[in-house]
């Protein structure tokens, strides 16, 4: 059926429910450049403002998925899972999980994204492994995921590129924030993607894209009903993003923090989480007989790990990349640090150059921020509370304004909220 | 002040108002280019949902005028009026109206614009009469303005560009029907014209834009405040538009009927509109001593138009254009003709080629429909109801659509509205 932009747009200007055809319609044309940015500008407004009901997301996202190419993995010789996150502060997950699990006998096909703003991203981190490379082919995909059964590598163009271009148009338009667009943008990507189990780490906090467990609730809720209307066994965990996680921000400090996890060690919370995602996605995949804490004590998470990163033309035993400066802050007064603040420290860490502000910037391998101290740990005073680290020097004053109320030292021990508050599905 | 296109749309998209600085940044960064029309399209989705106080619309206005260049009539040796309509079915007003005024001693410097969709344009009315042209220089509107006292053209691209840039994106992102920018766009370019008093005639009902009562009396509220601020003498009457004016809609056509009234006869709803809107314009030039009745019917309106006419390269004894076919639609029943829809004569006037689709589309001078009676006549059995006026007779089958349901013959008289249905100011 035909249809013309201002139609749909003041269709959900004024309230009413967009019909299957009208989303069909304007996802292809918009798609095809017949509707003008302008045009997809004003609608992205009217649904962050106006709203979609879950049938509308469920077809504007299925639309989105039709785009595309759509990859499928029925032909291995394993089941698969996969996670997203929705972007905390130094989240490394990604790289221990997807060896975990695939070490419990589940393929991992983790098509991951470069990182913008104050949360990383997951291939930036693996860029500072010595010759690891995020390119591969469809067909050196699956030959990883067959043979050594992870893969975190970017997503081609192939997928969802209506979500591509709607992603950047709203980036610069302050339709960013609309759960509906927000949901379909995550899950026409994942479902393209082909996994058969899909885990949502939905962050809420201070350092996160949701603000309070409200938000996230709902995004989370949305997005699992997504999942389970596109045949994928979808399920989420609303985690804690209000206290970074670990002790690292930045990119090659977090691949040495996640292989000390793999390792058998690594910081408790990095632990809990990585174990608590895998369950999630091997029950998913049908194999909740294996108990993925094994698989870190045994080491062959650890094997998987390295034959992921040597497959992807990485070396995993050669030094990592370290910044050439740092600069160190020593606590003010002794006492318990009672809060440490997630979007301080990824500010700070953004500002180091660990991240990047536009898609076309570099980031620096070693830069990064580094706590020394977690919620509810004790401190003396004058010992290093942070290190700051990062090739240019002059990034120092800015990351320490970020740095500046972003914590809290007190008389008395505190309570720490769990790390996983929530699960959905 | 430095701003950025996404802190000010999620201002308004968060409901907050936007402050001055916001405001005068974002219109002059967009008439430069700097915001991006998707930019501009989210805002202004924003501002339909979310609205603006008073103040924000005054700034806004205020921006556009800043914008471009602003006419200066002051010296002029007599005071200036003008009057703008929202737009409606058959309204041929401005034809008598400017030189009325003018007769009665006031300037009348009436910057017009062409046609869209079902309302006709000023102009497109004005140029079926042979020779006439729109486009004048500033001095050649002053000379004529001090020498005629009446002048009907085109504006300049000199007045509020970011208007026109803004009206032009508004068309195609369904964020025409936002009143701060309806009433911002109407009364930037009339307070950039620099008319000493404006009167406003804002059109409710079926064929008009603003379909209730209500929803006239905000715009015309908020226009009349904004005219007032930016110290033009400013009035609005609210008039019926569910029933087209006078009983011809189309070009040459209209200024028949509208010559008509100024030899002293015409449509009685077409006279009492004219002498109306004549009596607030003189009102808010200071000269309500003057009856324009009086130079209707002395001649000297009718003198003034052909020395318009005239001034502009037009003949206005020459011979008007006819259309090359003619079909009449006759009542199926005897009785009273109790209903006669704006909209529908305004459709099929347009479909007919008296109005355009898009900007670039020519119009029919001879074009139209003609209506034999209006609400309230008697009518007989067989009698012509409409007669259809088309260059291409192939347009008479979608014309007579329009006007299927249009019209409805009862057995009894019918009570019809007032005409001037309020004041404003």
């Amino acid at each position: 059926m035909q249809h013309d932009a201002v139609e749909v747009i003041t269709a959900k200007r004024d309230g009413h429910q967009l019909t299957d055809s009208q989303i069909d319609w304007v996802i292809n044309a918009y798609t095809q450049g017949d509707v003008a940015d302008e045009q997809m500008a004003a609608l992205a407004m009217a649904i962050l403002l106006n709203g979609m009901e879950r049938s509308e997301i469920s077809r504007w996202t299925a639309a989105m998925i039709a785009s595309g190419e759509r990859m499928d993995f029925s032909s291995l010789s394993r089941p698969t899972a996969d996670k997203h996150s929705t972007g905390g502060v130094g989240d490394k997950i990604t790289l221990p999980l997807a060896p975990l699990v695939a070490a419990c006998g589940v393929a991992v096909p983790q098509l991951s994204g470069r990182g913008l703003g104050h949360t990383g991203g997951t291939l930036d981190k693996l860029e500072s492994i010595p010759g690891w490379r995020a390119d591969l082919s469809n067909a050196e995909m699956m030959r990883q995921l067959e043979e050594v059964g992870a893969v975190i590598c970017a997503a081609g163009d192939g997928l969802a590129p209506a979500d591509k271009k709607l992603y950047a148009l709203r980036d610069v338009t302050g339709t960013v924030e609309a759960i509906p667009l927000i949901a379909s943008s995550i899950m026409s990507k994942k479902i393209a993607e082909g996994t058969g189990a899909l885990v949502l780490d939905v962050k809420v906090g201070t350092g996160a894209f949701m603000k309070t467990t409200e938000r996230a609730r709902e995004l989370a809720e949305v997005m699992v009903a997504l999942g389970t209307d596109a045949g994928v066994r979808t399920s989420a965990l609303l985690t804690d993003m209000s206290i970074p996680l670990g002790f690292t921000a930045g990119n090659a400090i977090e691949v040495a923090e996640s292989v000390e996890v793999l390792a058998g060690g690594g910081p408790a919370d990095v632990v809990e989480l990585t174990l608590a995602l895998a369950r999630e996605m091997l029950a998913g995949a049908g194999r909740e007989d294996v108990d993925p804490a094994d698989k870190l004590a045994d080491g062959s998470a650890m094997d998987v790990w390295k034959a992921m990163i040597r497959a992807q033309d990485g070396d995993p035993d050669a030094p990592m990349a370290t910044a050439r400066e740092s600069h160190v802050v020593t606590a003010p007064t002794g006492g318990v640090l009672s809060r440490l603040d997630a979007m301080a420290v990824g500010m700070a860490a953004w500002r180091l150059g660990a991240g990047r502000a536009r898609k076309e910037d570099p980031v620096q391998d070693g830069a990064g921020v580094v706590w020394h101290a977690r919620p509810g740990d004790t401190v003396s005073a004058g010992a290093p509370l942070f290190t700051l680290l990062t090739d240019e020097p002059d990034r120092f004053e800015r990351a320490l304004a970020s740095l500046e109320g972003g914590f809290e030292i007190s008389d008395s021990a505190v309570d720490t909220a769990p790390l996983v508050i929530d699960r959905i599905g």
